[in-house]
């Protein structure tokens, strides 16, 4: 399907099914931490209905649809005109079946899903705390990176209605906030069940960490071997390789 | 000075300062867990009063007085005999002036210290729930090991209790148990500032955790590069090399 490019965006190859999505390159564009919480992600059972809280640009949503047989990928993403773009990508892929873009807020979703009505939900959040780091003066890259809309506690909290018991959260997140993190799932009842930290080399400091969780699961954590970038040659490791699909 | 030994007790060499312990190998003795932490806590600040939760045969508190000018630091042990073997290494190393042991409750300190009169809470706590794992017969063993005597939450409360406020503890725990771990953690404003999690070898789960806490400190986390036990031959990595002095 053709669709309409506004200004400033361009059509990215996702190099998977001959999918592609849409960026505003003067915007907030996915990068290897959707890519990475993606494949985090890929043993969602089949036939799972699933929430991408804070879609941007829906690449989470397309990756899923790639790597799993879903019933139906719902994201929710508040900005409308980032919205419309992620509708433009699902379009471009044909995925009108599997993906649907929802404009709303994550705090207003009781109006929009039942209790205890979705399996499992995903997301990449904000990473900042509104009152830290530099803040960007282009609006939507502000919304996407700190919590203006969306703050941590409300994602999990929104997690905690979404989910029915059983049902998975994954989420991708700085290292930083990992304490906030465990402590608003505890208080929410998602257990985190996995955690894994993903490093630029293996003797550095990890910059991201992914989380699954399990709603109502008792208390038990395994931490995963480190996910490593970065050979000692300046490489891909062979697992980064394999995520991409090289 | 000579001490006497009891039924299976030995000596055992610490390498560092010609200090030496006593350990009975027929119960719990120390191991990496207590050396690493100690390592970890080594840039305590001189001159702090230092405070170790559940000191067992004394390790911590020896190697602590080998790597750091204390002012002083109190082992409280709830195990009379263990208490009193501690004692009998703190005389076999001469340490009387530097470390004192105390043979109570660790939910009893509200008697023996004031509050807030603590520079530094160390603890290598028990790592299991009393529900999990294999129940050990040995009844020192089984409280050194499983939260008979002490639950985290214990542990973290009274640390609550005993710290200044900017006041640090340093803790060593099993990876398995860091949701519970960062969630009392907060619940009792230690901050969770340093983690640093042990692997056996560069691409396994780990096996430890090492943290530091800072009391009533705003939240950021560093999660640090990982500790790496082993090289790809098998042999210590030159940073256990350096942590055992060779």
């Amino acid at each position: 399907m053709n669709v309409e490019l506004k200004e400033n965006e361009e059509i990215e190859d996702l190099e998977l099914n001959n999918w592609k999505i849409i960026q505003n390159k003067k915007e907030f564009c996915f990068g290897m931490d959707s890519v990475l919480l993606a494949d985090f992600a890929k043993h969602i059972k089949q036939g799972s209905t699933v929430v991408d809280l804070g879609t941007g640009t829906g690449i989470l949503g397309i990756l899923l649809c790639g790597k799993s047989k879903l019933k139906k990928v719902i994201g929710v993403e508040v900005q409308e005109n980032v919205a419309d773009m992620a509708r433009r990508s699902v379009d471009l892929n044909n995925l009108q079946d599997k993906f649907e873009v929802i404009n709303e807020d994550v705090n207003n979703l009781d109006s929009v899903f039942k209790i205890q009505s979705v399996d499992i939900v995903i997301t990449n959040p904000p990473y900042k705390k509104l009152n830290s780091g530099g803040i960007n003066k282009n609006e939507a890259k502000l919304i996407s990176r700190h919590e203006v809309k969306c703050m941590l506690d409300d994602v999990i909290r929104q997690s905690n209605y979404l989910l029915k018991n059983n049902g998975e959260l994954y989420m991708v997140h700085r290292p930083e906030r990992l304490v906030d993190i465990c402590f608003y799932l505890r208080k929410y009842k998602l257990e985190p069940k996995n955690i894994r930290f993903v490093h630029s080399r293996k003797d550095s400091s990890p910059k991201l960490v992914l989380i699954k969780c399990v709603k109502a699961s008792k208390p038990f954590l395994k931490v995963d071997k480190p996910l490593v970038i970065y050979d000692d040659e300046n490489n891909y490791t062979d697992e980064i390789l394999r995520i991409y699909g090289k």
